[in-house]
């Protein structure tokens, strides 16, 4: 049985990414009718920001040099580091269990939601990396679609490739997991053009990125 | 009157990025008895993360191209928008009145932690954006610090430099700002090889790196 895990992190309501991702998740699920969804709203549902406790926890982790997943679970001593291992655990069963991970990550300031990052850095433990010597980990084989909007034109060759921190970060972070391997971005562009004067002229441009991306996601969501 | 604004975002109590800023916030205080000093843990006291209200604001700030922060302070209109705000502002006012900005921002997972992003996004309002024709805006010409902690080594040359999407990232969103012309960073690198097996060999290094920062921190303080 397919299982495809669905998370959004927009603070918008209805907002663009959300748009996409939901459109990918709805054919996914006509397409697997027998398939398992699970979904995460990061906005609705926070999660919280990784704390001292879990950190001595990843520390222990690691200069024991845990590869063990069975280990890693067991792994926290006080309540403090139980209380807070509880709350990172299931997230990172989620990802496990996942054949199919979709992320709606709209572009903020450059770069990734805050809530993003608050549930990537807790469920990045280093038994989740993938091994250098042979590049494969736990997670490795999944598909990951990336649902985007970015106020503004970030692709190869435009003025403002540079100022990207949400694409090429993705790629390095998930690339550390071994999530980049099937890894599909599907950007709509220019949101910005529909309500600030300057960027009015790329409301055309900005329609056609849209409905690339919806239609990705209905492509996507049917493999 | 000078004023420090002092934040820390790293997860961890005592942690390397505390050191450094600490080092420095204790210097300036030294050198300026009669400046005022503004402190704010990211960690204890997090903000919450940017939410649809807010963005409504910002939409319409945009949509209008409004440049007066007085005209933005007021311009919040439902009860949800109204309380939205209400957090936010005071976090712009802290920025607005600083000479000095001084941030604890270690690296996680190749970027930012989830504490910092928060505050940034919440901060970052059109009215604070350079003017792309001057290059000001009303934040421009303060000094900003930031001290860093990084478990291995990404500068230039590096064989991880291009997954520093934490330099990189902060020259750039900090740019958007007015805050990146007088911007120095303190990293003490290789953190990690205090309790990773492999990477002890680098103990030397990150103790010259650590001190470098320590020192580095010490003479911005008085200047």
């Amino acid at each position: 049985m397919p299982t495809l895990l669905h998370l959004d992190s927009s603070p918008r309501r209805g907002s663009v990414s959300r748009q996409i991702s939901g459109e990918f998740a709805q054919t996914w699920r006509k397409t697997n009718p027998d398939g398992r969804y699970v979904y995460r709203d990061l906005t609705a549902d926070p999660v919280p920001h990784i704390d001292h406790a879990q950190i001595e926890v990843m520390h222990r982790l690691e200069a024991e040099g845990v590869r063990s997943l069975d280990v890693a679970r067991g792994a926290a001593r006080t309540p403090e580091e139980e209380a807070s291992w509880a709350v990172t655990w299931p997230l990172i069963e989620e990802l496990l269990e996942a054949d199919t991970i979709l992320l709606g990550v709209p572009m903020y300031n450059f770069s990734v939601p805050s809530t993003f990052k608050a549930w990537f850095d807790r469920v990045l433990i280093a038994p989740l990396i993938a091994d250098p010597a042979t590049g494969q980990g736990p997670l490795s084989g999944k598909k990951v679609v990336v649902a985007s909007a970015r106020g503004g034109a970030y692709g190869p060759g435009t003025p403002r490739h540079e100022f990207d921190h949400q694409e090429t970060y993705l790629k390095a972070a998930l690339g550390m997991v071994g999530l980049a391997s099937d890894l599909t971005f599907l950007h709509a562009e220019l949101t910005k053009s529909a309500h600030v004067a300057r960027l009015f002229q790329f409301q055309e441009m900005a329609a056609t990125s849209y409905l690339a991306a919806i239609d990705g996601a209905r492509t996507h969501g049917e493999a």
